[in-house]
């Protein structure tokens, strides 16, 4: 049997209630492109966790939600504040600036958090001709550090945002897993918290592959579909990707599958702390263990586990965990740490 | 039982073959983005059908795999050639502007198919600098009006291509429906005719999703993964694209589902042609039948019947048939065209 | 002395008056980038002549100030509807698809002129994410064929794009030619007639270089001096632009220098047409004198004189006339003609 | 009669001699584009500056001389290393991500300069398909800062980036400033230190306007026109463009001009310090100051000086002097100053 990998959600496979879903959607024919009855089922599902009032396109992966999302509320001579950890800035090939063609200002964060002060940095400048105006704010959530927002957070960000003429965009590739930390509904976080445009994470929660953009803005909701097709993001047979979000957001898959993961790192991280060398050096707030340990210890788990080495210089690593790993797979990984 | 429809073969689902590869790689953890065995499996299918020299990188959908391969070939002071109604020129969105940045010279068509006297028309003003410089051709094989090149004819355009110092890149979304019509292999169309890069459909023929950009010509292969990442084509669990070519490309389904396609749309041509008010406006040489008939009775159709109303004007009608049209759909179909 | 061409309207230098203009800017220090009063007072002038709401930038070139127009626009999924002869589609080197990423849907146009039948060609699929979106028209005042749009001409095109959601551009790299021809002014057949912006030229008048994008649209204002900067179009000694501008609409300079410029065409003209073998090819209406000829006498004249072989097929030449063409000039060459 | 400015060496005006150029060359029709004997005699000026081997294309502005040479070293989806103070940073208005559409990979840094040890902190993850990849470094001569590379500190870095695959690009809109204070030729900080693109200025050294992208790779110069073209960078008349570089390189005016300006820079300098409340917080090594001084003498100073204020929070302004800045002028602020 394969182990399981720490190396990212990712690495994992489809869950079996979402493939069943694929199966069940794979009927007859429907016409394409989302003109289908799974797609507008789907986003009804959306309209039940967000609202009535948010549009959806759903599109193929994390990249091509953000960009997609982000293209619909900036022009290439403005700007898009985010952390210098960003995935928008440092994990998508640069696609913000080629597929958008405008610039990042980036603010350094530890945590992977914004705040408005960091925000604050960029404002400066406003109308100069020689500066690519700052015109939306991107936060993650969870962030690529694995802390959480908590809604107040969200909350003062977005009216900082609100306030200063920026858009506010949530890269939320695993909001879920937010969610399950926060025990507050995904609506909570998002619409409710003042967030203009999200990236809906479902490939790193068990789907096959598939994201949403869900759009919470109308000013900015009526040229998405435009965006989405000239960014190579519209699937013909769109069914499939409907029925994944359709089956993930029935009942409580989503949140079962994220508040899973997020225990499982929880049982991984326990594990660790337990050891005098290893330090955790971010919280544990959602599927991601972020820690220190001795080289030495490091290259030797390597040799048998699968994960991401964050930060050569500190010997930080990075382990996360998905729907599926199991405790066993935390307690084996935990016996080897401990060899 | 829901009724089959003619609009298009991507409204047809997933072949039961491929639902169950997607099922069986549905184990475990594995890299992601490419670096996993089915990945390495399903290129090495590639190879075995086009030959141990070609570069293999799957994306989404058909806009991607065309945008991706043609991005590697030109910049965007450059241009392709293709004819005004090529899919990449029609039906993408404007993508190949929106993302290589470049100009699209056409060239009227009534069959779907480029000559080099249609090449030929926009090589001028070569070297001049007010001039978006021709730097590709694009053909698409099948075209989109139903037709096919022979090899000759592809021969041909690649020689002039390559005498002109232009690529060429075949758009392949039905690809096997024209190997199954000339009865040759996926290579002698070609790599072995010459073509520099190809999409390879996937998703019109049994798959759920998937195409592969194909580059034959290892000048144009280093920066295709950046392209493709950069253009938000890089799928994080890759091994379920992968997995449902390597399940396409075993075997003769990729031939099967094809030729059977094929085999149905002559079917249903020779059904219309026994109606002494229908005319069949193009050969039919692969898995789309398009025929004129009086508007009235297109009408009729359109109430029970899912089709493309090709061109108002001359009152065609563009039907297309699937891996999975049964003889009784098109018996059905052309029943109620006599009724 | 060198013979003057008849290539093209820019193969002359620069008008003695607005020589002078540049020296006697050329005072002291000023601000850069256009907070200058030499830029405030030639936008002024601007204002007199297009009333008091037009916006104004200058610009380098006419390149430059038709993208920056255009950019305001439209976003790249959408398109602009011009004739395939317009300058922004054949001799832009691509920057309309570089720059903006937009498609540019065509019209073929023998006089140069387009028309509301040419438009509704690609008023189709509205709403169709496939297709890129029509949002603008642009015209050209002179056309590339040297021919004038009468005012209702272009209030037919303006009502009808206005009436399609269609912004209207002006490509008005020869606006003051149309003028001289129309006996208008500028403002009746821009503003008044419902252009929603316009490239306003300076060079092919007299300017050493120097156009300038006209905004009568205040919803497509706002963003132009950050296009105009991203754009590469922002001088940093602006005053020498403005101050070319400002003496060119002084008196009428603009309308003298254009008028002068139709007329040598006119004198030159008619002196062709006492050829038997030589016959007009479009109405002398500006600064352009297409006309076609034997073969062997064009490439005789060629040996002596600079102008353009427009289309070797027909044998149709273009000869353009300039501020500062003499009745000499055009005797000269009549006499070469007729040699 | 006007106070000198001390805002930037673009406020002041033409040099009288580089007027008479443009004067002198105003004579008559020459072909348009590039294509004249001026043209051709500036070219040979370059030539005789830089080497035989240089390639010439003379643009409107810095913006233009920079993006336009970058763009022929990168695509998309590589990246331009630079400081995070680099004019194509942060004064551009965003043309590197719109224009080119690559990401810029900041350096922060203090005295304006680039170091080996700073472009190494970019080149990691190189050939990960998640990144933009390092393919260029940018550095400016002088520094935005005002200070100058010894061509030792040059060679280093060129030295560097050759041997880790970089292209090393110069933005050198105050080249001439360099070379005053370096005491050596335009060559030997560029070609002879192993640039591989320059952007020469010419309009912050008595140019009206104009730059000029000079190129010294010649695998990176066939592409240049066309790119120059599309970026809308090509002026018709170009021999007023030209005419002013083959003054301006004719005998030393240009180092004339550049020294002239280094020495009142310095000659303000010496004032400020005598004042034991300001500070230099730069080397004065080229035409810049950089000074801080009490909050109230700045607010007092710009009530009827202009300069800019460089960094609010450190009271840090920035004074420029120009080739027409005199002796009187510096006396004049300084008595100011004083006051």
């Amino acid at each position: 049997m394969t182990k399981k990998m720490f190396a990212s959600d990712n690495n994992s496979g489809i869950h079996p209630a979402i493939l069943e879903a694929i199966a069940q959607a794979n009927e007859g024919h429907v016409p394409a492109y989302g003109s289908d009855f799974y797609t507008a089922a789907a986003i009804n599902k959306f309209k039940e966790h967000f609202g009535e009032q948010c549009d959806v396109a759903f599109v193929f992966n994390g990249t091509g939600a953000n960009v997609t999302g982000l293209k619909a509320m900036v022009r290439s001579h403005q700007a898009i504040i985010c952390t210098d950890g960003a995935h928008i800035n440092s994990d998508e090939g640069g696609a913000a600036e080629g597929i958008i063609g405008c610039k990042l200002l980036t603010v350094p964060s530890a945590d992977g958090k914004l705040t408005t002060s960091g925000i604050e940095q960029h404002l400066h400048n406003i109308g100069n001709q020689q500066r690519s105006q700052p015109k939306a704010v991107s936060i993650s959530q969870c962030t690529e550090r694995g802390t959480v927002y908590t809604i107040d957070e969200i909350k003062e960000i977005t009216r900082f945002a609100h306030d200063n003429g920026l858009y506010i965009h949530m890269d939320g590739a695993r909001l879920s897993n937010a969610a399950a930390h926060l025990g507050c509904s995904l609506a909570e976080m998002t619409v409710d918290a003042g967030i203009d445009m999200l990236a809906f994470g479902g490939t790193k929660n068990g789907l096959m592959m598939g994201e949403a953009v869900v759009c919470f803005n109308k000013e900015l909701a009526s040229e998405i579909k435009y965006i989405r097709k000239q960014g190579m993001q519209l699937g013909s047979k769109m069914r499939f990707i409907a029925a994944q979000f359709d089956r993930l957001l029935t009942g409580e898959l989503w949140l079962d599958n994220a508040g899973h993961a997020n225990r499982m790192a929880q049982l991984l991280a326990d594990g660790l702390l337990a050891d005098p060398e290893i330090s955790l050096s971010q919280p544990v707030e959602s599927n991601a263990v972020f820690a220190t340990m001795p080289r030495g210890r490091i290259e030797q788990l390597l040799k048998e586990h699968s994960f991401a080495v964050w930060n050569e210089e500190r010997n930080e690593i990075r382990l996360v965990t998905s729907f599926d790993t199991t405790e066993e797979d935390v307690e084996s990984f935990l016996a080897d740490v401990q060899r």
